[in-house]
Parts: structure tokens; sequence; C-alpha cells
């Protein structure tokens, strides 16, 4: 009941919307991909009233199990918290065995925004999980991404360095010193717990056989090697035609048809053309209408002007209005 | 309870999807403009539970109002025909003033397919309506567009030849017999009833104050003077810039894109260029997706691809399995 005008600007966005109407996504990578009883009731214990399985995966290679779950954020974070703590109860990191780097029985757990929520208030929901891992179920947690403390610990890759079998000595290191939890490893090893913008996953067809020129545009247009920002890619020969793949992770960056017309200019110069596109996935309905307002010149265009959604928000106003104590 | 198997192949569709998860958008217009106590009335009319009411606008020149609403098929019917009912209450067409034509107090009723349902299904939704509003109203009753029941009576405008006061002695022709109700006008006059595709309201304006290329333009992708199918247009000069001007009647038959393309290599022949584009009011999203799809060059892409719309079919999934009854 107290003013604390500071916590404002992160919780006003969220109060706004009815908790129905927020969605969020969260990806947990578990390492377990061998025994279906265990990802069995992992998938279980994340489904908590509310969560919404999308999809999951395992990898025997890998021994990694990928699980795509979306719904409410208190919904979605109450079914993580279950889901860590039966990974912790089932896994053991110290006989772990697989291909896929890990340091931890729930390696890395990313949050996405969806709907009606933000990137930044993923990342506060982020941390307050991580906290939870770290303080009720004794795990050590880094953040990472948008919810990351440092600069240095955005990256992924950097907190996996050396994996769990690094990790157990180098943990009492300054630099390796957890967000939350003991700066120490059990068998169940550290979380990585963070916020991240939703990853396309789109490849381009070039009207070739030639895999040198896909991989020559692949080089050119990725962020590592001095291209867009947010775009990861490598060139491929699929099936006999030269494929650019990539990994879009922030389209509010590096939008879909940004990354269409470089490559189609780069394939021109080469003497080539984009034969056609594939989406691997899913796709945020922000970057289709990004990508037709671009195409169409027309500036302004949101989801507002969706039928679909103006009449979405309008059930969701008259649920409200229906809601409201009449006075 | 009787098996009719020659009705599966129209009812089948609408069984698939629970109720609210089928949306249809209606557009009554009313031959009353000046009166906002009577437009408030109608307006309260049409919101039975589970009706949205998404846009309404009055013309005092036209003496009209027209009514946007969306919602599960069975409520929006319920909703139009009371409005109907009050509408024959409060409208005297034998004193009506306006100048927009019109036969009816409620003059044209269309039904649009806005998700899960087709436009065939929609027809047979007016086709019930238009029944009803004959037979219990004693209103005559025009089906039009896709629910119309000859080729000739398909286009509004044939249907309202001469308004009012022509059809107030030429009902008793043959070719101007209602398709429901009585061959007689009363104080309500007779209503259009039908179904047809969400019109989109499109404009562009090219970098050029010459109206007379945007005229030319128009001419050459309308409909009406060979060009593309379902594309109403003309050219405008707007705050000093040349527009042209469109109606999109049916996206599935010219979608967008073909007519941004189309636009563009006229302006380019006339030596000038598309500016920018306007949406008037909404646009379905399969439009918006189609466009982004072919810009994309991306084959075979849909709706089910796009995150919000997955994570609403999960939703309905789990709605639907939490209703069924435990066996």
């Amino acid at each position: 009941m107290s003013s604390r005008p500071e916590d404002a600007p992160q919780s006003a966005p969220l109060a706004q919307h009815p908790a129905a109407d927020v969605i969020i996504e969260a990806v947990p990578n578990f390492s377990e991909g061998r025994r279906p009883e265990v990802v069995a009731d992992l998938v279980a214990a994340i489904q908590t009233p509310g969560v919404l399985l999308l999809d999951q995966s395992s990898d025997w290679d890998h021994n990694r199990s990928v699980v795509t779950v979306a719904g409410p954020p208190a919904a979605v974070v109450e079914g993580l918290f279950a889901a860590v703590k039966v990974a912790a109860q089932q896994i053991d990191l110290f006989s772990h065995q697989g291909e896929h780097p890990r340091i931890g029985a729930t390696d890395v757990v990313p949050l996405i925004p969806i709907q009606n929520i933000s990137l930044a208030e993923c990342a506060v929901l982020a941390t307050e999980l991580g906290r939870r891992i770290g303080a009720e179920l004794g795990i050590p947690v880094y953040l990472y991404e948008a919810a990351a403390t440092r600069p240095e610990r955005q990256n992924l890759a950097t907190l996996r360095k050396g994996q769990f079998e690094a990790l157990v000595t180098e943990i009492a290191n300054p630099e390796r010193m957890p967000d939350f939890g003991p700066a120490q490893l059990g068998p169940a090893g550290a979380t990585v717990v963070g916020a991240r913008q939703f990853l396309i996953a789109y490849n381009f067809y070039l009207t070739t056989s030639d895999v040198e020129i896909a991989k020559s545009i692949a080089k050119r247009i990725r962020f590592s090697s001095g291209g867009l920002p947010g775009v990861k890619a490598m060139g491929l020969l699929v099936e006999g035609q030269a494929q650019v793949s990539m990994n879009l992770v922030d389209f509010t960056q590096t939008p879909l048809h940004a990354v269409m017309e470089h490559v189609l200019a780069m394939a021109a110069e080469a003497g080539v053309d984009v034969d056609r596109s594939e989406l691997v996935g899913l796709i945020p309905q922000e970057a289709v209408l990004q990508t037709a307002a671009h195409f169409l010149r027309l500036p302004g265009f949101g989801r507002a002007q969706v039928v679909e959604v103006a009449v979405q928000e309008a059930q969701a106003r008259a649920a409200r209005a229906a809601a409201l104590p009449t006075t």
C-alpha cells in the first residue's frame, strides 16, 4: 500500500493489461535427452495451469531437451520453477554425457516477450525467477542477455565456458561468482536465466548450386564479421541448392525485410537470385507486420489495425467490464 | 437427431471450432443519422451478449449510420435481428430524407468472415437472418453478394435502383420480388442482407501533384474499366498530392501486393513513384500475411506460423480439453 514511485516505470505497463492478455514465451533447455520418463516429468511439471506447451524436442546425441511454452507471465514462471526443481532432482551433471555445451540440469531459461509486454519487463521476470532458483533450490544462477548484471555476462557462450567440468572449480573465482545462489556446484550444476527477443530461424535458397556464393553472402550479412546487428548466418548446400541459413536474434534491430533486401542485392551482384525463403518454426506477428508495412510503404502501421487484434482487444475490454463490480 | 448428410458440407467446418473461436463481422447501415437517441437505441440493441462494438459513425447529410460489430456468428445474428426490429419501429422511410441511396430503415446488412469461417458459411448465416427478418418482422428482404439467389441480385446498386420511392410500386414486379417477406413495402422499407469479403480501404500517394496521373492509374487498375478483379479506384488531389484511392472488395482474389506492384509499375511509366500508402480502417490478418509472404518469397506461409496465433490456438485447445467431461 506504500507509494513507491521508483517502481512505477517497470510495473505500470503490466498493470495496464489483465493477466490473460499478457503473454510470454519460455524455451528452457534441460540436460536430459535419453530418458523419456524424465523428460515426461519435466514437461508435466512445467505445465502449471495457464501454461501452454507449444513444442518439445529431445536429442540423444546432445542428451538435451528443449521445451517451448507460453502463457501469462506468473503461470509460466511458476511452471519453470517447478520444472527446474524436477530437473535438479533427476539429473546429475557429475555423470551427464552429451555433445552440447551445458553447465546445469536446467541449462538455460530464456524468457521472451510475445504480447503486451516489453523485453525489459521480461528481464525483471527473469531476475525474479533466478532469485527464487538460487534462494529456494540452492542452485547457482547466472543472469544473461537482457537480464545480465554486467556486459560480459550477456553472452551465453561466455557463461558456459569450459562447461560444467571447468565451472566446478572456477565458480569460486570472483569473475564467475553467480548472480544468485551459492558459489558452489552440486549435481544440478548452474542455471542461466535471462530475457531475449524472439529468435527467427530463417533461410534463403539461391538460384544456384554454388555454395561459395551462399557462404560469401552469409559472411557479409552476419554481425560477427561486420554485418547486420542480430544476424547469425552460414552458407550451406541443401539438396543441391545453395542456402543462406540464418538466426535473427533481434528482429526489432534488424527486421526481416532489411535482411531480404541485403541478400537480394548481394545475390544480384553474384549474378544469381533468391529462389525462395523458408521459415523454421514460428515468427512473431510484429515481424510480419513490419515486413508488410515496409513493402507497402505504409508508415505507422501497427497491430491495432489488424481486424483479429481489434476484435481480441474488444473482447478483452468486454471481459474486463464484465468483471468490474457494479457500483 | 436425424441424419441429414446433405447439410454436412455446410455445417461441418463450423462444428470443428468451438463457438468462441469463430468470428464474423457485420456492418449494418441504418437510415438514421440525425436523431442520436434512435442511433443509441440501435447500437444498444445490436450488442447482445458476445457482440463487440468495433465502430460506429453517423452522417447528418446522408441521414445514415454505419455500425461495425464482431463476435461469434450466433451472437452477431441475434444482435442484428434485434437492431433491425428497433429500426423498423423507429424509422419511417415514407418521411426519410437523406443524400445516400437507401431502400430500408435497415438498409443493408453485410456479414463478413473473420476467423475460422468461410464466405460461403457467412452466406448461409445471411440467408437464415434474411428469412427471419422476412418471416418474423414482415419486412421484404433481398439477398446480395455471396448470398444472392441470382446473378443480377449480387450488386447492391441494382437492388437499390430508384431507391425506396421507386420500389414502393416496383416491388410487385416479378423481377423485384423479394427473396423473403411480403412483396409490399411498409414504413420500414426493404432490407438487403448478404455476405462479402472484408473491404480494404487503401490509398497510394504519388510523388507528384499531377492528379491526371492518379486518375489514369486508377482507371487502369479498376475492374470496371478492365483492371484487377475486386478493385475500385479513383484519382484525387489530397493536400496537393496525387492520390490513388481504392476499395479492395476481395483481397482473396486480388491481394494487396498485386495492387502495389501494378501501381508501382504504372507510376514508374509515368515518371513518378509511390511516396507512401495509407490504410483507412482495419485490415484482415490474412491480407498482411499474404503481402509479407509475397515480398519474402515465402511459399506456404500461413497464420499457424505466427506465434500469437499458435498461442491462441493452444489456449483454445486447452479450454476445450478443460471443458470436456472426464470419462
